[in-house]
């Protein structure tokens, strides 16, 4: 299939790669910051603008990969005068009709991107949907080609989807960061925690993740729970979050 | 090295287990209940016993494995009579000095087990120290044997390490669990999540988690943000660790 790719970022770079290498033709690269887009059209060899009269009009899919909250207003401006064209965007927490063409849909692999670090797409979920039956199936064989884990899904459940991978991912992510704070107030490289952190991940693909809970809240141990309190004496933004997770988690 | 396990839990089990495949002797197994300690000591044919008065005096390393509430009444209970023989637990939120013996120490594999998941110890840091320089290079030497990242590090530093691990494991898991709510309330099978939590795992192998933070928290995108708060109106224990991590996020 023939892609315009709107926004050069994270996930415009780590998407298009992985569509070019399944095959599919990245057409042209449009971005706000020229810079960006030039670079990303460079690995394929594909026209880039910072000009949006001059996308190219035509029957492609265009996938709109810009932040979550830039999305409306850069949509409104790319799609002006293509009304007829498929557009998708990639934003798990935004809904499909934020697009104002006619033919519209959601192409969102829900996974955390950086541009330093290609990801596989193999085993990330793609979740689509689409305005019309046609596109949809267009957007669930276009998915096919670079995921194994696609599936049809509503704007309106795609929205706790996000939601549930914001706690999954973003707030596991800072748990890590709290840790990391405190280990560095005492000398303790971060890297100790590799394994524990990786095993407490793997634990979850088996065992659902409330039963998999060890730890002094699970075991309601309150000395250890107090002790942990009166080490976070002079961090009270840590102490909240450990009181709160903790009581969060007895209440299971 | 010859070892008598105080304990037939999770981590009994597994450093058992560990350590005789390693090459060294289980002389006894000690358990509260009689079936575990039988369950466990059938493992490797060596006997058990749930008196204390039976656990066998000699030359061996003691490894008390039990839940931290129950540390000290139990080691008090074992280590009478046996003063001069080097006792060690295996709790990272405890002191060494909650062992009565002359001659103690401390064995702390940091990891999350469970019975049924036998997990390979090389790439499980295991924290050791001893009140007997002699005795601390004894640990250091047997923790070798079963992992290849072994640390000498004080009570005063462990229990910093052991509550930046809850951080890190309890709590990144309670956040899979929060996630797995969500999902379940939208029929949404838990396993679409698996790819993400894992990047997410993987990628602070390399990557300080501070700079790895993505999601609408560390882009500050008050509309997401506003509109997931919303989405959590019917459960305000989800509200509420919602808010605050992302209060904590936006601090960084």
């Amino acid at each position: 299939m023939d892609i315009v790719f709107i926004g050069a970022g994270n996930l415009a770079t780590n998407l298009s790669h992985a569509l070019h290498e399944a095959g599919h033709k990245i057409v042209q690269i449009y971005s706000r910051t020229e810079a960006s887009a030039k670079a990303l059209a460079d690995d394929f060899g594909c026209p880039f603008t910072n000009n949006e009269d001059q996308i190219v009009v035509g029957p492609y899919i265009y996938i709109i990969c810009v932040t979550d909250s830039a999305l409306a207003e850069v949509a409104q401006k790319v799609i002006k005068g293509r009304e007829d064209c498929l557009f998708v965007h990639t934003a798990g927490s935004m809904q499909m009709d934020v697009l104002p063409s006619k033919r519209r849909g959601v192409f969102y692999p829900m996974q955390t991107f950086s541009k330093a670090r290609l990801v596989n797409f193999t085993d990330i979920p793609v979740f689509v949907e689409a305005s019309e039956n046609k596109d949809a199936d267009t957007l669930l064989s276009l998915a096919k080609t670079i995921s194994e884990k696609v599936y049809e899904l509503s704007s309106a459940d795609r929205q706790y989807l996000h939601l549930a991978a914001v706690f999954c991912c973003n707030f596991a992510n800072h748990c890590y960061t709290l840790s990391e704070e405190i280990l560095g107030q005492h000398g303790i490289p971060f890297e100790v925690m590799n394994s524990l952190i990786d095993e407490t991940a793997a634990k979850v693909h088996n065992i659902s993740p409330s039963q998999a809970q060890t730890g002094p809240a699970a075991r309601k141990d309150e000395n250890v729970i107090r002790k942990h309190l009166q080490l976070l004496d002079d961090n009270p933004r840590l102490q909240t979050i450990y009181d709160i997770m903790t009581k969060s988690i007895a209440h299971d």
